[in-house]
């Protein structure tokens, strides 16, 4: 494909020292909160730090966050609005909360017209919540986005550990950078698949204990810093930072 | 699009009483389990029933009733095998373990083609399992099964339940049959977002509480059938069959 924006995209994100998709192939698993409270983290330690939803099919980080009210400014491409430190971009600042039943070409080019108009700040991290499946998007953002590396999310299920086997091959096969594999979700340590983990072809990160406390500060940022589940994120990013 | 394929889907599906998908819009939330389970709970109560998994981003249903080494057999078109009676067919018999990372149209063309080659019995239920999100799947479904009706699953958490309010409003904008919403993974009862279902426009089938016998019980029909998971979604299937 030729596009023009495609250059654009690059020059949009020359000034983002580093770009990390969160990614699961599973839904359900945790992908989005990890993804926004990853970036809540980073900026309460200093960083500059970007979050972009991009996931269509559930864009839920405006909901993790509290940001429904929130919308970006357009001054030579589009500024994004900031929460809590975090430069924030989700699809729903220009879907609404109407259903995007969006069909494969559709997204592939919402995706690259957001890439192409949003203006990030110099950012030390940019975190990408990406949507399930391995299908388009995932293939749209190993062509779009350089520089791109991967932080994979399963559960202690067989069912979500299929699919995280499965993304890990793919993301092989094209020779994009993985830089570990979190396990979500932990109800009881012996039920870990930390072992099995520890036989994919990716770096085992860690495990996060399922935090019923999560539900209650959904659209807080402060409360969903001090629960249990941000504090062994917050372990975990320590190591990869 | 005109496709001979569309008129014999019509035929290949015609003899077949009652077609239900399971929807969910958002991944993870134990949809495949459901639906894998409901087929096998029909069957054990005398129905031909028919399980056909739709999900290319994570055909999870060979896993959960440990149906890996099974094969469709050629003859006039395809003939599903049976798993603990039920009738089955998956993308993994075409795909393997290898990830499939399709794009929009590939998608469309596989799922015309395995609906259009599949012979099934005369069932008296047909269970799809369905990809997550409101995407190209699910408008395909609606376009090319006709008396398809829709059992839609959330878990209690506000992040699924967002998405269960869009894909409701989508089947609605289309008049798409909802048979009505199962609560899935409830942890405390305390917790359950029953009163929010009941507002949202449909049915409101009941609370499943989360089961950790089910983890080791995958890849075994009857063992899964013994799940207090089982159970409970036995009760629900009573008062919609």
């Amino acid at each position: 494909m030729l596009d023009p924006r495609l250059s654009v995209i690059d020059e949009r994100l020359s000034r983002v020292k580093r770009i990390m998709a969160i990614s699961s192939g599973k839904g359900g698993v945790g992908k989005s909160l990890i993804a926004a409270v990853s970036a809540l983290i980073l900026a309460r330690r200093g960083f500059k730090a970007g979050l972009l939803d991009l996931d269509f099919t559930n864009p839920s980080s405006s909901v993790i966050l509290g940001a429904r009210s929130l919308y970006p400014v357009e001054d030579r491409g589009m500024v994004p609005p900031k929460i809590s430190g975090v430069e924030y971009i989700s699809i729903t600042f220009f879907a609404g909360d109407e259903p995007s039943p969006l069909r494969g070409e559709d997204v592939t080019n919402a995706f690259v017209e957001i890439l192409a108009l949003v203006r990030w700040s110099p950012l030390d991290y940019l975190i990408l919540d990406t949507p399930p499946g391995l299908g388009d998007l995932l293939l749209d953002l190993l062509r779009l986005i350089k520089r791109l590396s991967f932080l994979v999310v399963t559960t202690p299920s067989r069912l979500s550990l299929e699919t995280v086997r499965k993304l890990i091959l793919l993301l092989r096969s094209v020779k994009a950078p993985i830089i570990g594999v979190i396990e979500n979700m932990l109800m009881d340590s012996s039920q870990s698949l930390g072992e099995e983990i520890k036989k994919l072809d990716a770096a085992f990160l860690g495990s996060i204990p399922l935090d019923p406390g999560v539900e209650k500060a959904l659209g807080d940022p402060e409360k969903l810093l001090e629960t249990k589940f941000a504090e062994k994120l917050s372990e975990i990013l320590n190591a990869i930072q």
